[in-house]
């Protein structure tokens, strides 16, 4: 490394690390079904999903908090792998692998950068404040619309059905209930043409 | 399609189509050397680098703007592709090939954001204001990482010398100082490791 001072070494050993989230590998399938979508991809198509539809927002957020929850929400599976979500045995132990992932990715940056994303990524984590709350509803919205556009994508692939499925998305409504209003009708399409499975409940128990 | 307004419709109809930047590739080698990056992945680390490095930005820039930019700035590559920044032949091309990419990608958008997000696009193109000069910094800088760190890169693979890369890196300055200093530094360095030819030109004619 050359010479430099150790603010701007830092952040720049921060930025060459993130490069691996490029190889951290999602379940969700690609549009065009050819593969399956890594973590930066994904990060960078929430982002764009929050610039335009912030609009549909519960409550007015504030954009570039939001922007940059999307960007990082994933930098901890750099070290703690991406956590299918209809995982249960993985879901166990996720919360603490994530913790220490976020000590130390991080904990490259100086101490002030470290505190401020740190801290967004907690908000995130914890979906108290409308900003989470609408970032949460976009990560949870972009699966749904790549699984419909894939005939079924991880949905079938894993078998989930639409009980798991609704649950799932239960909390888009509080980021945005417009949003959320949408994406259950999509649901109730994607049963219909059979992209997702009802299984052996019936449909007036959902 | 699901039932719903048509300005919904429209804007999911934008975040499906732009799925296909994930499937545009540049010629930068990812920092493990196992693959070619892709423009979805690049620019979320150029918007990482936007959160991270905007302190050094020439003069004081709205973080927001930065971040559409870059986030956005490559989405005319879906249709025009992406041509190497040291392809002159593709460079005549280039500006026709990507403004018909712009109408027909931001077309997608209900007319207010297609405003808004070519204008910014625009301006990102332009780089007149402070914004737009500290997003192309960004935007010259990531490459010259990714070919330091993997020891040449696509330098080695072109055949690109020095005097190109300084040329390809003068508007860093303009953009933020400090960086642009650090880079040169970066590329000096590169020279002296081997990873950077200088070819027949002699040093103090640089």
């Amino acid at each position: 490394m050359v010479n430099t001072h150790t603010r701007l070494h830092n952040q720049l050993q921060f930025i060459v690390e993130i490069d691996k989230l490029k190889h951290v590998l999602r379940h969700t399938i690609l549009m065009d079904k050819s593969r399956r979508e890594n973590d930066a991809e994904y990060s960078w198509h929430l982002a764009m999903m929050a610039i335009v539809l912030s609009e549909y927002a519960a409550q007015a957020v504030d954009l570039v908090r939001v922007l940059k929850m999307v960007l990082i929400h994933d930098l901890v599976e750099i070290d703690a792998g991406d956590t299918f979500c209809y995982d249960e045995q993985g879901a166990e132990t996720q919360a603490d692998r994530e913790h220490q992932a976020a000590d130390r990715i991080f904990g490259l940056l100086p101490s002030d950068q470290t505190r401020d994303l740190r801290s967004l990524w907690e908000e995130f984590e914890a979906k108290h404040t409308a900003d989470a709350q609408f970032a949460a509803a976009l990560d949870r919205i972009q699966p749904v619309l790549h699984n419909y556009y894939t005939q079924g994508g991880t949905w079938k692939k894993a078998g989930v059905t639409v009980d798991k499925v609704r649950k799932r998305i239960a909390p888009i409504a509080q980021g945005s209930p417009i949003l959320a209003q949408f994406i259950d009708e999509l649901i109730q399409d994607a049963v219909e043409k059979g992209y997702l499975r009802t299984e052996t409940l019936p449909k007036v128990a959902l």
